[in-house]
């Protein structure tokens, strides 16, 4: 089931990330994402810091997300993604599924916009870095 | 330019929001958002906690968020909303302005579901408790 | 009962720092914590981020927390602190209280050394800055 | 260096913890602290999911912390635990290394009571329940 995706992250549910409901808070699903965009940079051998000490920063323009079903304390996730570029702009297709029964419980569309040295570019360096993963479109 | 919105709330940035990149991390804005709502729903005569006494549990579904401009350390926001329904789902329309300028920093639009002792209701209940501000579509 | 403290924040309690237990989580008086020492500085006419800019960086080196009564939803603090120095090593003396009864909450002393241009330093400059406010031991 | 030790979890810090001054912020190493505390609980068997269906509610009643060193971005930590009680309270005594070089981070002791059924207790069953690894004073 996730071989249709570039890069798979396993999180599990931290006890504080709680909530008065029973369950996971909705913001910490940012975290999920972002910790699962960043872990997919780094083991592409190109991580956040690095890309911001060559003057690149990736910046989040638009977020999207469906919650589907709710984490619970204990639950451990399955958190994957795909990459696309349209123009200037980035998208990580990002979906999260309950690793007991694969259960989907997050799709997420995250827009992503590239500063280099400061100002906004055409995205032309991080596209480069990651050429062999990305969808041109 | 607040007229137009049926509740605003000034929210402060606190320092412990902010990243390594010098801006409040993405996260913090679906607090910011979830904050507001719940204030308006306390301002209103009906908090999330007198809501959940009663059997009443609002549940997010669907999350869009577009970034516009940075917060940072400092700065404060004005945070408004309008609240809409079609059906069994209610919307918060809900906009975030820098303070200082009135630069728009985020727009986002934030679906809900309400559960009704636990099950997936029309949302009659909470319709009824916030008919006077409510916008049926 | 406050008029002991040389700074008082009134601070509401967010819902999302209401944990599966149905209290604060113990984390978050961390927050409530710098909030308060930043909130001070800044009334004082001396923020976190002026300092940072003349090169001064408070860091804290010991945490001491009691929990007394566990605050939840709803609930509103009243966070007090004292300043003091001896030598090298500053030190806050923070009360939390709950703002309906007055019950105390939670006691703490936080030391902080004072970083000058990245170095370890005497803390002589941070001391100027807040010498009519401090107490010398 | 670990072996003195009844528990380590090993820890990746993530981008979002690193604070404006591109450190993890001090509240963090609450949030470290309890994920260690829980992972040990859950390892040896016993859940604090597990606990609170049995009525057994741990509280923290006080946290002291020696910040040592500053955790950054991409670091990995190695967190420590042991476990001692002297009547009704029981004590945490617990250690974070740096993982690249084992330098020391963090020293902290934290002090927890035990509630039966929503009431102070002597701490009896939480003491049976890890009387294998509990060291009792």
């Amino acid at each position: 089931m996730t071989e249709k995706y570039i890069h798979t992250s396993r999180i599990k549910v931290r006890d504080y990330e709680i909530d008065a409901q029973g369950i996971v808070n909705n913001a910490n699903y940012l975290h999920y994402l972002e910790l699962t965009r960043h872990d997919f940079c780094e083991e592409h051998g190109y991580s956040f810091a690095a890309m911001h000490a060559d003057g690149l920063d990736p910046v989040v323009r638009r977020v999207e997300m469906d919650y589907l079903t709710s984490l619970r304390m204990g639950d451990e996730m399955v958190s994957c993604l795909n990459f696309r570029r349209r123009g200037a702009r980035f998208y990580f297709d990002q979906d999260i599924y309950r690793s007991s029964d694969m259960a989907p419980v997050l799709r997420a569309v995250i827009t992503i916009v590239c500063l280099e040295d400061g100002r906004m570019s055409r995205g032309e360096r991080l596209a480069a870095a990651f050429a062999d993963c990305i969808t041109e479109e």
